[in-house]
């Protein structure tokens, strides 16, 4: 799993159309927006197959430290395909956001996952300190 | 090299603050804002260095490509060292991010080269269409 996290000033995103992996979503479209929040991009690979839930695991630990060192707690997963060229299949993509997510909720954050296989307009502002922008390979 | 390729409505940036590697630039601070840009975040690898112009050749390549597809003419070169685990020296990525700025002036583009080494707070809005969104790996 490939993860780009962005510390924010300001994001938002909103649904523009399904793609054929789109997971199903309450309403015709969703939209959210945020201010002082990490965001992170998330691309899952072939490999996290082999252990979602570890994948997961190592995930939401990197996450909380990351906010924990920046002192936040808006936190917005963002599913985004472009991070790697060994991309998984959608149904381990989808597990790997959920479990994520909820385990960023019950962790106490205010946590956010936009719709996986979804196109998004997105809006963000980064916050240009040494430590707003980071990344991470995590590995099963 | 590895370039993420992000059409937008809007993008713009600000030099915050230089870090040991960054380059010279001629005021205290840079900025600059664009309405429909295709902004391109790359990341030169150390393989790079092998042949950084032959890199810059098919980088510009992909762009151009990318571009006339989406019928615009202004685009942006951001410095993105997140991309790869595999980063470049940055006399290498200076000299790529420099040359490949050069090319696409030349070949007629509205191109602007966000400075290198510099922290830099930034602003987007993308597209939210099929091919606002992609990505490119480079080899020499």
């Amino acid at each position: 799993m490939k993860m780009l996290l962005i510390h924010c000033d300001y994001f938002s995103y909103l649904t523009t159309q399904p793609t054929k992996i789109a997971e199903k979503i309450a309403e015709g479209c969703k939209s959210c927006a945020f201010k002082n929040a990490l965001v992170i991009f998330v691309t899952a690979e072939k490999c996290d197959a082999k252990n979602p839930s570890r994948v997961v695991e190592k995930g939401v630990r990197e996450t909380i430290k990351m906010a924990e060192q920046l002192g936040i707690k808006n936190l917005v997963l963002f599913p985004f395909v472009h991070l790697s060229e060994q991309v998984s299949d959608p149904e381990t993509a989808t597990k790997i956001m959920k479990e994520f997510h909820e385990r960023l909720v019950s962790s106490g954050y205010q946590a956010d996952k936009a719709p996986f296989g979804w196109e998004k307009i997105f809006s963000l502002t980064s916050k240009g300190h040494p430590l707003a922008e980071s990344s991470r390979t995590i590995r099963p």
